[in-house]
């Protein structure tokens, strides 16, 4: 029988406080997770040891069913560790804690599915996992780097396990509601009313005002303790008011931008606090420091590591193998890894003068390998030149070596007689014949091999020992070995040597390589796929036969197969089903879940999804029934939650909605969203014309003006955000609206909208928000970008580019300044403008553009990102033209010597004097007459380059700068037409060569 | 090695969890007590069974003392444990889980002692006890019977463990800084600064404005909760507002009255609150019923009571035994049963005609013991004439009997040949000798026996299981032998058997008597003195010795020696030292906590205190050592309370305190505590001629009124409420103010104040009180007085009759009525007087008068209490004369025939007729002449009495109601003014016999 809900918290106390861990109680004011517990919060900053372990029965407003559904609470019981400083093995403490409950994991699939943990109101953020059991996430597993703003110094690890869900795992039931709480009561019993209340008061009952009320109040209190230097009662507050924040946000009070604001006040708040328990603390002169526990102790008392000793050398070229042992890494980061050291380790080799074979180099989630066949057994033996000082300097006028030769020949090991004068660069210089004797490969592999590892870098690393050293995650073992030889050396404070780790379902056994010869081998023994290809087909061709059982086939989505097959060592599909009713569900909805949150690949048939799922185990299929089990409850969780929503959303019309858009504030200053969706209603029907809709377009892009923002005030929206758009879509065609209509609501989020009348919600959308955001104060700064507006300035361009539209964004921009509550003034306008023609800039260039081709046009034509696109694309053409070099200087020369002109002269064909400056001025007049479309580069060229005989010959003949003013001024005004026909096409000066 | 902090939680959640409780968590708001937490104050409430056990980190305010107090603090840790229903023997468990952690009540001094616990907030109470260990209170245990202003049914037992006090027993330490919380961190190390931060918080920063505010806002979310049926969110914010309350408090902002108005606002939500829960669980059909833990089972499983079976008789005379055996009675009610047992068992014996020899009734806080000697062994046999149906009904005219007294003869158990016809009040019935055959004694005693137990009356009871009994607390068991012989019967769930049962420190061991005779040695085996005066003595013995042992006397306190001996079943005297340090603090302050708080006799030597005190523990002397320390621990951490809080408290002088008076409301109507100080300083005023102080008093009695308040806004007043008046003495005294005006604000709140300033003061304060609480429409309502009206009544009447000073309280009512902020109308100050008038009356007739001769003379004076309490006297002592009875009658005709008169009609002289009304008008001149004192009856009654024979005479002679209309006018003016010789004085015609 497995154990009881109680007797899972009281097992694991025990097993925490056995290790060291302070027993610690729940906080007394809401939280929403243990994180925010003082016992963690504060306790985790600064140099003291601190280990302690708690229940956190954790609430979430937001995350209420009303009871319904069967593993999401409104509050869940979270146990808490932090284990501070790492421990060195904090992954295999906590697997022994999970077989201490019960939870053996060859019967189950256990996985460490990378988390980048971050916490926005009170300035946290770590990396680690969630650890999945079956599939369901029933631990978050993180190595905190920064609280309160303060980076932590020694890191701390925390685990957070979710208790119920733990439970449901053990007792493989499909809901919480049934387990046994303990022998005579259940889970249900004791907390199922509860939660049916609390929802319906976080959703329904919670009054607004109020609330708001008492954030101020209580954020004042805060200040005031704060002022006193008070941390304790201050963090309080702190988190009274972050509870009061997702009350309202469950209320449904809280706007995207207002969000942002809270956050900022409860993240500054966070942030005093944090720094003053530090100022305090150190006044106490960390009093802590003088103690040690016994998870510390396990740190302290692990043998340091050898010093790199003698390594004796070989003679033949070996195999060598450079094996770097980590937790589990990020798919991501596993590709990112292995890339950079494809890359640079054949140069490291060649740098180091080694010679050798095949380099392979390949990984799984827990291992990077570099193989390299035949590594030679020394470095080849080779003379260097060395210039050493003016040989004036060096001898004497007897020849006699002075002091900066003896200094010079014995800085370099070689006799005074033997320096040599050459001459070099027009100097002479004394030179030293340095001959180096190669030295061994294991005694140079031992000095890089620390480099090679530090080489590697990710785009999100981490610290977690006293090494100091930065890592995707953990560094727990190396492998370093020359044929059977271990190569010594020490990196993030552990010493290579010959023993790997197995699987992680059979407990990471040690595992002993005998020689860097049978690595593949030893590793294929003990089950693991180390090819990533090679695990990637594996995987499909389960999933495919998996699929086929059911007569259907795997949806197979690229990045996820290149996720899943990071993830794990030895893959085993797995195939689910769920109940056939959640098909019901928007088709969105139910791949959404199934591929981002739980990495299954769905199954389809003849277009329309089977009620089956893939799964891949990592380990082999042993008690494979449970953990199908698992996912299955699981996924049917996650689909009863998606249900719940949809179910009471379609209760009423996607029209029903819009009115509730003005609980959700967008920005203080501009308003609710309901403000913010009549805006765009009416800034669609100015820009219907200016992107030349037809009649019925215009009319679907109305209506879906409309109705644009309305999902976001329903449920499965406020749940699904990434489903905004979907959701709307899905629910205008159930509401019986037009296909048009719906297609245009879905589209406005996507970056390049397929319909007209989605083109225009989505400038619409974004051209307001640039305009208000900007207007409030809060255009981008730095790398800040809170509100997406590069995204959004990025969304106006693209799809004008992509549908070839003429549009002026200038005129776009003032329309929709004018609808602001706010004043939008012409210097905010120009700001915006520049501020789009710098993210236009960047897309050319991305589409590989020459940089200054883009500069040039945009120069000349910034405000219609389709015409300039065009522009650009022309230009590039010719200036990749053979002639482009006679073609350039010529238009070039016309610009150069009249661009420093402050007036601009008019021309008097009477007033020339010169046949040639005559023809010149019949080739212009010529030019002028041509008919050209706006902003055609090509256009221009093609009028101009026909000028360009005549424009060499004039310069070869006639002096512009000629003493008579008249006669001067009268060429100058020629040129100045010339260099003209380049305007509202591009600023050629812009470009290279000019 | 003890138990450290979390391993002794550890221990508890085990023991606990083994027994079948549930394993809850603290609750995520912060409360002053884990009875707050919904898994006691809701889960109590209805028929369902739930054991539960958990931590509640508890927050009280007030309680914070800045981490400098060895054992207060503003959060301390309770093990909260709820047993429901009653398990049977919930002492005995309880005192297993303290063996658990390793307390063996053999090395300590386990006491239980009686608490009356009741929290207003909640409208909950219960009886019980504390648990002290060597002195120190470590658990609240209390069976509750009412939560929520509901009664539970079943009765649920609460365990209330402190964790910190417990510690320090265990560690037997000072202080709880030092304990260790595990291996690595104390008790300090992870709390103390936390203490520091909170108290200051609470004391100094937070804000009194905004933490009403949120009150309000908490208040209206509970109230919108409960509209919604919403328990638990209801609940949730009570306790909220609980906290702020709480921290209001600690802030001294709340006043005496304005307390109950929180406390009715609080409570009237917990009631509600709770009556919804009730009505919900119903509603779900109490899920619970259907589960049975452990604990529950053991109730259940016990063995049913057998039903009294035949009980063999005795041939010889016996002695009886009856033992009630307890959980520990409180003292008063130890005394309380014993006098009623006294009182009542002989006259139940006479009842029974059972004869006897001696009875004995003696008792230990642990068993009532009702020992006869030679107890009959049955009742003598009887006769009796039972009266049946009138004759004529029951024979006919033959004298054959008819259906009456056919049935009559039947039910009386005799022939009807037997019946007799006897006359009686003058009517013939039908009568029948029965014969009534003695029944054998044990026969008798079974029968009654329950009645006995049941007969005893507490002035507080309360019910435990469901046999439905109250009792003061619950009976374990029940032991009643006629010699040898066991007379069966039941009462509360218990059979009576032949089992007693031992000393708690020796673990309750079970004792079989072997006969009624051998009780008394038995029990003196078991080391239990049953004789409460030998208890005494030995007490007084012991303590006696330990004071000389320093040379010293103990300071006895009649009713602390009497409380002590019924504390205690084998007394044994501890005599400890304390910090002679201490004796700084005030004498009152150090005798109040010693005796009050902890039971202690103080020693002294030459009238000044000595560091030592006496404590009487409940055993033998083994380990005594530890007891001591334990006791010494305990004062110590009381006396660095107190003297905390008298170090801060002097830092300023008394007068620098009443400012802040202002923070203290009085109530909301009549303002701070400021302002009613100011009241009674212009009362005070007004008083000083109408009581006729002298100059130098007038002067001592204005300072007085000064600075009477002040010391209410003082730490230690704050702390110890009823130290008010004792410490303003003091402070007045260390700030250098006269010694009388020290006294005077000394003597305020004691019933009858010794001088005159301070009578002032008090009748000031007395009847400002009376005033502005009748006029704010708070007069005291059936049993309730929320206020102290009553004894602020009492206050104003009896210390006038003591100091003897006519004082005429309406107009002081008047005075004070004029100086209230809101209007104290006429009728209001009448209905003050006749409450006042009211407390006189009981006043007076408690002190033994006749409860007509208060109403006649309260009817005539009621304003003046001196001046009535001495014609009250006279009066009594006039209608004790033997010749009353010619003098009432006598005054009684002239009153009789003129009070209907509804006119005054005057007297002309020459309009008598009769010398007889001629002579009776002179006696009357005469009388009336006579000088008399105001109020005076015995002046009254002596001008009157020579009156007398002219007034028979006259009423022999005269006939008053003439027919002619002058002479009937006069004679009735004459005798109206003889009535009203009595007015102001008495009005006779409230006597008996008038």
């Amino acid at each position: 029988m497995p154990l009881t809900f109680q007797q899972v918290i009281l097992k694991l106390q025990e097993f925490w406080t056995d290790k060291g861990a302070v027993l610690w109680q729940p906080y007394y004011t809401q939280v929403g997770a243990g994180t925010m517990n003082p016992a963690t919060f504060l306790r985790v900053l600064g140099p003291e040891p601190w280990n302690v372990a708690y229940v956190e029965p954790s609430v979430r407003p937001d995350d209420g069913r009303y009871g319904e559904n069967p593993n999401r609470f409104q509050l869940h019981y979270q146990f808490q560790v932090i284990l501070k400083p790492d421990p060195g093995n904090p992954q295999e403490i906590y697997l022994d804690s999970l077989k201490a409950i019960g939870i053996d994991p060859r019967e189950h699939d256990i996985r460490f599915v990378e988390d980048n943990w971050e916490q926005p109101a009170i300035s946290a953020w770590g990396l680690g996992w969630e650890v999945w059991l079956d599939g369901q996430e029933i631990t978050q597993f993180t190595y905190f780097q920064q609280v309160g703003g303060v980076t932590l110094d020694p890191v701390a690890v925390e685990l957070t396990y979710g208790l119920e869900r733990i439970l449901i795992g053990l007792h493989n039931v499909k809901t919480a509601w049934d387990l046994p709480w303990n022998d005579t009561v259940t889970y249900g019993d004791v907390r199922r009313a509860e939660e049916f209340e609390h929802s319906k008061y976080y959703f329904e009952v919670a009054d607004v005002r109020r609330m708001r009320e008492v954030f101020e109040r209580f954020e004042q209190e805060a200040e005031n303790s704060l002022a006193q230097g008070l941390v304790l009662p201050a963090h309080d507050y702190v988190l009274k008011c972050s509870h009061i924040f997702n009350t309202l946000d469950a209320r449904g009070a809280i706007g995207v931008t207002e969000r942002q604001a809270f956050f900022r006040r409860m993240r500054e708040m966070a942030r005093r606090v944090a720094e003053t328990y530090l100022e305090q603390r150190k006044q106490l002169e960390y009093p802590l420091l003088k103690e040690t526990s016994d998870l510390s102790r396990q740190t302290s008392a692990k043998a340091p590591v050898q010093a790199p000793g003698l390594v004796p050398e070989t003679s033949s070229a070996q195999p060598f193998l450079l094996e770097i042992g980590t937790e589990e890494l990020p798919a991501g980061d596993l590709d990112d890894a292995l890339a950079q050291l494809r890359e640079r380790v054949p140069s490291y080799l060649k740098e180091l003068s080694l010679e050798h074979g095949p380099v392979r180099i390949e990984g799984t989630p827990r291992r990077l390998a570099v193989m390299i066949e035949a590594l030679s057994p020394r470095q080849p033996d080779r003379e260097d030149l060395v210039k050493g000082p003016p040989a004036d300097r060096a001898f004497d006028k007897e020849g006699k070596p002075m002091p900066a030769a003896l200094g010079f020949a014995k800085k370099n090991g070689v006799e005074p007689s033997a320096l040599q004068v050459r001459e070099e660069g027009g100097g002479r210089y004394v030179f030293a014949v340095v001959s180096q004797k190669g030295r061994p490969s294991p005694e140079v592999l031992a000095g890089v091999l620390p480099d090679w590892v530090a080489g590697i870098k990710f785009e999100k690393s981490m610290k977690w020992n006293e090494s100091g050293v930065s890592f995707s995650r953990p560094i727990r073992w190396l492998v370093a070995l020359l044929g059977e030889q271990v190569i010594p050396f020490e990196y993030a404070g552990v010493a290579a040597g010959s023993v790997t780790r197995g699987l992680r379902p059979y407990d990471s056994p040690e595992i002993k390589v005998p020689s860097a010869g049978r690595y593949a081998e030893v590793i294929r023994e003990a089950g693991i796929i180390l090819d990533g290809e090679e695990r990637k087909a594996s995987i499909l061709e389960q999933i495919g036969q998996a699929a086929a059982l059911v007569g259907g086939e795997a949806v197979i989505d690229e990045a996820l197969l290149g996720e899943v097959t990071n993830l794990v060592e030895m893959p085993t599909a797995v195939m689910g089903e769920f109940n056939r009713e959640f098909l019901s569900l928007p088709k969105d909805v139910l791949i959404s879940v199934m591929k981002k949150h739980q990495r299954y690949f769905p199954v389809r048939k003849d277009g329309r999804l089977l009620p089956h799922f893939i799964a891949i185990r990592n380990g082999d299929d042993l008690h494979v029934d449970v953990v199908r089990e698992g996912n299955e409850h699981v996924l049917g969780a996650r689909f009863a939650d998606a249900n719940f929503f949809v179910r009471e959303d379609v209760k009423q019309p996607l029209e029903a909605y819009r009115p509730k858009l003005s609980t959700l504030i967008f920005q203080t200053k501009l308003g609710s969203m309901l403000d913010k969706s009549e805006r765009m209603s009416k800034l669609v029907n100015e820009l219907i014309p200016m992107l030349g809709l037809g009649q019925d377009e215009a009319i679907f892009a109305r209506r879906a003006a409309q109705l644009a923002k309305a999902d976001l005030a329903t449920q499965m929206v406020t749940e699904m955000t990434s489903l905004q758009g979907i959701i709307g879509r899905e629910y205008a065609l159930r509401s019986g609206e037009q296909k048009d209509v719906a297609e245009a609501i879905g589209e406005q989020y996507q970056p390049v909208p397929k319909s007209r009348p989605g083109l225009a919600l989505a400038l619409a959308d974004r051209i307001d928000s640039l305009a208000g955001l900007f207007a409030a104060g809060l255009a981008p700064t730095g790398a800040k970008d809170p509100f997406g507006l590069r995204r959004a300035a990025i969304g106006v361009v693209q799809p004008l580019i992509e549908h070839g539209i003429s549009f002026n964004v200038r005129e776009a921009v003032k329309k929709a300044a004018a609808l602001q509550p706010i004043e939008v003034k012409d210097a905010v306008q120009d700001q915006i403008l520049e501020f789009v023609a710098g993210r236009l800039a960047v897309v050319l260039k991305d589409a590989g553009y020459r940089y200054d081709v883009v500069e040039a046009v945009l120069a000349a034509q910034a405000d219609d990102p389709a015409r300039a696109a065009v522009a650009v694309k022309q230009l590039q053409a010719w200036v990749e033209r053979p002639d482009w070099s006679t073609i350039l200087p010529g238009f070039a020369r016309c610009v150069r010597i009249t661009r420093d002109q402050k007036q601009k002269f008019a021309v008097d064909e009477k007033a020339f004097v010169e046949k040639e400056e005559k023809a010149l001025f019949k080739a212009l007049e010529k030019a002028e007459k041509t008919e050209r479309l706006a902003g055609s580069v090509d256009d221009f060229l093609t009028v101009f380059t026909p000028m360009i005989p005549s424009v060499n010959v004039f310069f070869d003949k006639v002096l512009v700068m000629a003493e008579d003013q008249v006669v001067r001024e009268n060429r100058l005004g020629l040129l100045q037409r010339i260099a003209a026909l380049s305007s509202g096409a591009a600023d050629l000066s812009k470009l290279e060569g000019f």
